[in-house]
């Protein structure tokens, strides 16, 4: 599985309603981008302290297939209008598991 | 699915051998630690720029099983001995998928 792993720490413009509209069209994408395996997300739970808000946890067949994914119009226009505006900093990883 | 999602930038100290170890060492957790249902980790392939080096992502059935993980003796053996001497940044999150 080619794995795309990307962790998010949100500004102070993060307000719930905006987040929950992120997490809205970022669960709408698998129903869009069919190249999407397996698309996980969530907010951190706060069992540590020093992490993250949250998480996305993708999963593609091949690299080709996140490619797709990565440079789709639905996928880009969701991280232009949604992300973007309450971002503070991103780290992502794509590996092969 | 309770998940653990950890990505890793290293430093200069990471050398072949040492990355060799430490993913050797981390493989071997879920054969010590049984609380763990899911453990993928791996590289950085290098499609995207400003990434991370490596990432885990891990599942659990519950909040409570993942703190069995996060305090046992042998994970934070691995963490002492194998990732923190090559340690130059760490992010993470846990949620509920």
């Amino acid at each position: 599985m080619f794995r795309h792993v990307v962790l998010f720490k949100w500004n102070d413009q993060a307000t719930e309603e905006r987040l929950r509209r992120m997490e809205e069209e970022l669960r709408a994408l698998p129903g869009v981008i069919e190249q999407i395996r397996t698309y996980e997300m969530g907010t951190d739970v706060g069992v540590n302290r020093g992490n993250y808000d949250f998480a996305l946890v993708a999963g593609f067949d091949s690299q080709e297939d996140y490619l797709v994914y990565r440079d789709h119009p639905r996928h880009r226009a969701v991280i232009d209008e949604h992300i973007t505006p309450i971002l503070l900093n991103r780290v992502a990883v794509q590996f092969v598991s």
